[in-house]
């Protein structure tokens, strides 16, 4: 089995939760008594694992607001990469960084994510096609996630285009599932702001596990996404919720609660 | 007008070059001399750019050749940036990032790229829509180069679907064209290794200028793209090598020599 989704299972069935915290940690954003620290992301990430990680199968930092700091921000990102895979190595970890480029170039964000950061999972955009993205692709010892239906307003531009009777999103979901994942190293992601196309996916991709952002403060519903989105063994969900539990006065009970929500709709 | 975008075409006038140069200076392969610099890939960079600068309208660093070196190569891609804009401040700047995430996060990516970084445009994955984009658009001192037909080999799986009469890529060029290039800050990625694709699309978007990969290594015609892609004023391109210029054993001649082709099609 690939040994990320290996990871994966074993602490969803451990720690007996979907949900995966999202470390947004947004300079302007973080609590004051962090603003001085030398290392400011880093130390507000390391408090925030300290507060939640009993209750996540996985971490998500999303690398636009680590790189809106430069060298710096790469930097506290990857302590905090250095700080999980010492203290909690059995959490997984994703590279929110919808990468994508042609063939030779994403050997780089390979480089980058899954051994310089160490990374167990990436997301990706579709768009450039399976061939530009064998360089993660051939990654069987990692997870690749592609963008399916984004959980944005704006979403449905491009990806509702109809192509004959479905929809781009639809052609995605089918392809990753039918064609790009033959070394079960593909999951998709879909809004959890969007459930009618989260439970279309699910009826078209069978067991695969799916990330879904948007609970929290984008307002997805948390009854409704496990209703259509489980799979049959009541798995098969990465829920993610960022600013609603990290910039909460209390992220430990924000956490436990979100998960404990979770656990009642399984 | 877009002062970007003004700077771009003086600069196009003043050294008479559509040609852009690529800096995708993978560690592994430059040239021994500079492996041993305390800041390898900057001192390449700025050997290239000496070597080079008179005959390109503009240099495209890709962002995935630095971050395969963490913080370090970040720190060395701001070194370059530094050095352009104190020594070649006419010259137009492309951070070939490929980015797009859901609004509020781009922001972190605008911040890095057109303030830390300093670049004068960027090149973006359209999967998301406009909507999620806007942080990017509404930034109208700057460039937004929209990825409508890629130059790898498999660009099509995604990007040829037919929706109705158009393919995608048709449909970007269009909703680019008509709908997110309102502050005309908008530019289109069309690969040189699809000729009969470029001649349609600078049917369809006018005057608009072209960003244009898959020269030199990747095999683009340069008389064919010259032919098909150029606007009505002899311009509207930016034609981009890396490779085939920058691993070259004189760049400078390889520079010169592509900038003169180019012109004698013009």
């Amino acid at each position: 089995m690939n040994p990320s989704f290996e990871k994966l299972t074993q602490r969803m069935n451990q720690a007996n939760s979907l949900l995966c915290v999202g470390l947004d940690s947004t300079i302007e954003k973080i609590p004051a008594r962090f603003q001085n620290e030398p290392t400011p992301q880093f130390a507000f990430n390391r408090w925030v694992i300290e507060q939640t990680h009993l209750y996540v199968c996985a971490y998500k930092p999303n690398l636009a607001f680590y790189e809106a700091r430069g060298d710096q921000g790469w930097r506290e990102l990857k302590q905090t990469m250095d700080y999980l895979r010492d203290q909690y190595p059995d959490i997984f970890t994703i590279a929110d960084a919808k990468r994508a480029d042609i063939g030779s170039t994403n050997a780089g964000y390979v480089t980058a994510i899954f051994d310089w950061l160490g990374f167990d999972a990436v997301t990706l955009n579709p768009y450039l096609g399976k061939e530009a993205l064998l360089p993660f692709l051939e990654r069987t010892d990692k997870t690749n996630i592609l963008l399916c239906r984004t959980s944005n307003p704006g979403a449905g531009e491009f990806q509702d285009l109809r192509i004959g009777e479905k929809t781009l999103w639809q052609v995605v979901a089918e392809r990753v599932c039918t064609e790009w994942n033959t070394a079960s190293n593909c999951m998709l992601v879909v809004g959890a702001t969007y459930p009618a196309e989260l439970k279309q996916v699910r009826a078209m991709v069978g067991e695969m596990t799916l990330l879904v952002p948007g609970i929290g403060t984008q307002g997805g519903d948390v009854e409704l996404v496990l209703k259509v989105g489980l799979n049959e063994n009541k798995q098969g969900l990465i829920l993610n919720a960022s600013r609603s539990i990290i910039f909460a006065a209390n992220p430990s009970i924000e956490a436990q609660n979100l998960r404990d929500e979770i656990n009642q709709y399984r």
